[in-house]
């Protein structure tokens, strides 16, 4: 492996930057850990100590490496960091999905990756173009989650449809049809969940696909944040998802 | 009103960056608009036209002032900027609130603002040691919610508590005793739900007091995030509050 390059998306690795970042990725995908960075500072820090020990019994290469890390972790203070492979991974026939459309906040798509996990749904369909589920802004603020969970790219809805056809769609909008609570009776297993970016929600076309979807809040607001939508819709599904087996 | 300075926390007034935020910070609370701060590269922006129209008015001086603007913003372009009188807002005694206890970061106490705006909860209280309610980072990430609630800060959770001692307390907890839905039914306003810090939650004393409640997930991930749990926290209490009238 050549020497440790600035992260962008045509890297064949990426970084999990913060101790409890590289310990998920050293506990669930041990195999694509290439190396783990450590700070010359990191002495003393439990945290290190025990990532260090999964790199032992992983036989992962561990090396000091402060200007990767300074450079990973601006301002804040990063003490260790995991390289890792990325790889793109098949999602589930079988299982209930969540379909992120053109997401474009790195904060936002680690926060849903995170709640995503919590709540049972351990597939992941990304709808380009979207933010770089493997940037490490991303894997951070997802807490690692990333290495728990089955992500995959489709560079259209249609292409993702095309895989998944008898998956009950779930479009998250404004204007859906029908409220959260009245939609969860009905929902059976494989489902997809579709939330849309940030500013702009869901295509108008999405309205025929399936059940639309809205979350009641009052007219003070003009929308919820993006991670807040998916994480209440979620919960409310965690259940038809956990009837799946 | 001498020149403007950089933002502190012992500064009397704020800034409300970008057009949205301070578009509501004008539609909402006029009077607490001391200017208007446009870029001189505003020219043919839609939005800034109309914040023009607001202050015209509401008698707001309108100025240019692209240093201050782009000290405010960073790296993002930012056309416009109320600067506002902070004030400090009595909470409502017939209210629900929403407590936060020494919430530290900045974008979670906007988004978690912003959501409670869309639920029905308008009245805050912040627990100190806590981020700065009036910091512009929140009131962006608030996206001009904090222009429409009741915001009051409180030294302890005592302090608050002394004035409010007939609410029913919902403090949120990994260790809560009580199931999120199944704390729904016996909910009577006026109620307040508690959340703590996004690394330590709530401290271990605050479990019997009222009803402590548990958000479920599985083991998978550690703790929801804290504008997440809020989110989900809000939602399913919303109709608790309506029922208030």
């Amino acid at each position: 492996m050549p020497s440790l390059e600035p992260y962008r998306r045509t890297l064949d690795y990426s970084y999990a930057p913060g101790i409890f970042p590289a310990m998920e990725a050293l506990k669930n995908a041990p195999h694509s850990v290439r190396r783990l960075l450590i700070s010359s500072k990191a002495e003393g820090s439990l945290g290190v100590q025990k990532l260090i020990v999964l790199c032992q019994d992983a036989h992962v290469r561990i090396e000091i490496a402060d200007k990767a890390l300074s450079r990973l972790s601006g301002k804040e203070n990063c003490f260790a960091a995991a390289v890792f492979q990325k790889q793109a991974t098949p999602l589930d026939l079988n299982a209930s999905h969540i379909v992120l459309h053109n997401i474009s906040d790195a904060g936002n798509l680690g926060t849903v990756l995170r709640t995503a996990l919590g709540m049972g749904f351990q597939n992941i369909a990304i709808i380009k173009p979207a933010v770089d589920v493997f940037d490490p802004h991303v894997v951070r603020a997802s807490m690692g989650a990333l290495f728990s969970l089955k992500v995959l790219e489709y560079n259209t809805f249609a292409e993702y449809r095309a895989q998944f056809g008898a998956h009950s769609l779930y479009p998250f909008m404004l204007q859906g049809s029908v409220e959260l609570e009245d939609a969860l009776p009905a929902a059976k297993p494989p489902l997809a969940l579709i939330f849309g970016n940030e500013g702009a929600g869901l295509p108008e076309s999405f309205k025929t696909l399936g059940t639309a979807v809205r979350i009641a809040h009052n007219d003070k607001i003009d929308s919820l944040n993006l991670s807040v939508a998916a994480s209440i819709g979620m919960y409310a599904f965690r259940k038809a998802v956990l009837d799946n087996g």
